[in-house]
């Protein structure tokens, strides 16, 4: 994000954290992971995304005068302590696998070694950035999946849980493969193609609903979608194909009409054989309304004849499951593999890399976790990315990351391309890694 | 927000219906409302909030030179409109529901009145902010109802959809009732007050659990919760007893344990007993994990020792209701009353107002929603807030919109304030309203 974001975003237990590990002098080398602990419910893959808005972050990460001036204020903190914050950065280094990368329970997708004070603050932002984005795109991508073919546009920034959720779920769900998003400043951001129709009030502020449409298409010549629900679709429809005719002589192009309420394979069949019937089998349609990858998928196998679909709101707040159950997690401090040990929270310990193997046909045939200094056959996903606080490379193009998640999509086992919940994809613990966690449990009297 | 939010955070059919409205000509006073058109299964009333972020957001609306160039350059726009673009102010009236007020399905928390252009523009970040804050200032309240006299955290940060969601969440919640929050940002930007224990982390990265402890306590001698489930959670109890005395002796005072993981019922009560039995009464018990309404409540009816909670992402998210079915829809333009006829979506035309009646025991009767220069008895719900682009008061402070959230809370029916869904709050429309729907309809031939 260019806009900073203050680093008092964070949780307040991060800092008092903080003064604990410096009044204790503990700064050695503090290595955490990113996971995810199990996919969501009826979900068979996630998709690794927010990695470059996590990279902005920790080279950006500091503390400003006003920021320290408020924290003394506050009394819970004493000067030097204060006055070191005042000089920190993020000087540590980062392995992640790239973004668009399709991964599992328990494998790490961001690995972070950095003296412990560090590596400890920026839990709470790299947890808020890696989720959501992750969540968006494991979830457009399966509205991709369930709509081979068709225009998949982004239209949930009103509904999106703020400004960034709505900027970062229109990043996230091109990422996964939607054509562009309603967001323009994630076109001006990112490069997302953008698109747009009108609103109800554009129809509604005008007297007449043709004049509307023709309003419209007089000042958008070229790229002219009419929404044509506000009061009834077909009769608009049907008013509709003498004023496209007209303008058709002038050089002014409808695209598309948009449905948005109703039926809307109803409406999509009876609107299309208005369109035919009428000499307009060009103009497309297009149809939102609380969409999701199971409508979507309903409404074309009815053989709707949809050709694009805006889907929004449950997209961008995920909201069959609108969050991951992930944490970022302590593998080893000073030299030592850790591991947290409560109640179904257990984690594997230590500093991890991840092999996928690929079969005969191209798809992937499972995934090896083990430790990171094991070499195994296969492809590692983790990747250095910063070393010593600094990137290693400039961000990629998100347009290639688009392409290598629909690779990473097109590799999958057909059964985990389907919406419903498969078998799960296999993911084996190495031995190095189990002996690993074995030995940090006799270590620790576990 | 003080961060600047780009006014390119909207959808591209704002800017390109601004064009067209710009090519006729059309600047007359647009009237428009915002209201949801259902409350969420389940949920028996909201909560209105995101009001001070709206008027921010009118106040500070423009277009930069560097945003007129990049839209210059998409080619989708004409140099006069966006000339026109770039001298855009909003000048425009507003009237709304004062955060916290208790509202229902139909009824307008915000109106805004402004030259079309103005009030169309605003239409998605509006709707971003109100539908946000709202959802979790509505979701928030069913926690305080149901915990009442314990102590109430948001802990959501990490796992809300990106920044402005985390930070507008302790906001939301605080103002619906939470004692605090651990965002550090929401304590500096609105006085939200700041909690916060430790993390795993902390115990992990040292050798020994009690070690951590200690460590903890000497650097925070005032404040200190201690995570006790890193391992095993009685175990931790009972060997802190002996050094929480010791620490006692030289004035640091452990204030409370908290609990993360496994059946925080039944540790909880083996907890206070360990507690109590060393002589420990006082240390207080905090407990988080996975928490909602539902669960706080079902401890709570349990019997279980619990003093405090950390309530996050189900929270933060509303998980089991992740948005709003809102809309700020077009209710007059110059002069004359609309409304939109969408099946399903068809809504009361004009400027309105909300009267609440009360009872005798001072608990709200029922509201009557009708047109704006009707004059009912009860109290009218929308004030004017901002007159010609300029804030008609300073933001009140945030703890004097949480004491009112509050009473509006007392206020409602006993039936209401129960997590079942209730029979619904009885609001009707009064026989002005329903003879202009009438109209409206006739005017339009419909």
């Amino acid at each position: 994000m260019p806009e900073r974001t203050s680093v008092l975003l964070t949780d307040l237990y991060q800092l008092t954290m903080l003064q604990a590990y410096f009044d204790r002098g503990m700064g050695e080398t503090a290595v955490f992971e990113f996971f995810a602990r199990k996919l969501p419910d009826g979900r068979n893959f996630l998709l690794a995304a927010g990695l470059e808005q996590v990279l902005d972050f920790l080279e950006g990460l500091r503390f400003t005068e006003e920021e320290l001036a408020w924290l003394a204020g506050t009394g819970r903190f004493h000067d030097r302590f204060l006055a070191s914050l005042g000089k920190l950065r993020f000087t540590g280094d980062v392995e992640a696998m790239a973004e668009g990368t399709v991964f599992f329970p328990d494998e790490p997708i961001l690995r972070v070694a950095a003296p412990l004070p560090q590596a400890q603050l920026v839990e709470t932002r790299i947890i808020n950035l890696l989720q959501f984005q992750t969540l968006v795109a494991s979830k457009a991508a399966r509205v991709r999946l369930a709509a081979p073919g068709r225009l998949l546009v982004d239209f949930g920034l009103r509904r999106a849980h703020g400004a960034e959720a709505g900027l970062m779920s229109a990043r996230a769900s091109y990422l996964a493969g939607f054509d562009g998003s309603s967001t323009v400043l994630a076109g001006m951001r990112w490069g997302v193609p953008i698109f747009g129709t009108m609103a109800h009030s554009f129809i509604q502020a005008h007297d007449d609903e043709l004049a509307a449409f023709e309003h419209f298409a007089r000042s958008h010549p070229q790229a002219t979608t009419l929404l044509i629900d506000t009061y009834d679709t077909e009769t608009a429809a049907r008013a509709l194909v003498p004023l496209a005719h007209r303008l058709a002589g002038e050089g002014i192009s409808i695209q598309a009409v948009r449905l948005d309420s109703g039926d809307l394979g109803e409406h999509a069949r009876r609107v299309r054989a208005i369109l035919d019937e009428g000499g307009l089998p060009d103009i497309r349609i297009f149809a939102s309304g609380n969409l999701d990858e199971y409508r979507v998928a309903a409404l074309l196998a009815d053989g709707a004849p949809i050709d694009g679909f805006g889907v929004g709101t449950r997209m961008n707040t995920s909201a069959d499951r609108p969050y991951l159950d992930c944490a970022y997690k302590l593998q080893e401090y000073a030299g030592l593999a850790r591991r947290k040990r409560s109640e179904g929270k257990a984690t594997w310990p230590g500093r991890k890399q991840v092999y996928r193997r690929y079969g005969d046909d191209g798809r992937t045939a499972g995934d090896v976790l083990t430790t990171a200094d094991d070499l195994l056959p296969g492809r590692p996903l983790l990747e250095p990315v910063m070393r010593a606080g600094r990137r290693l490379a400039a961000p990629p193009p998100l347009a290639a990351l688009r392409e290598y998640a629909q690779a990473e999509l097109v590799a999958l086992p057909e059964v985990l391309r389907g919406l419903d919940q498969a078998e799960a994809y296999p993911v084996t613990v190495a031995e190095p890694l189990r002996r690993l966690a074995d030995a940090v449990d006799r270590r620790t009297g576990r």
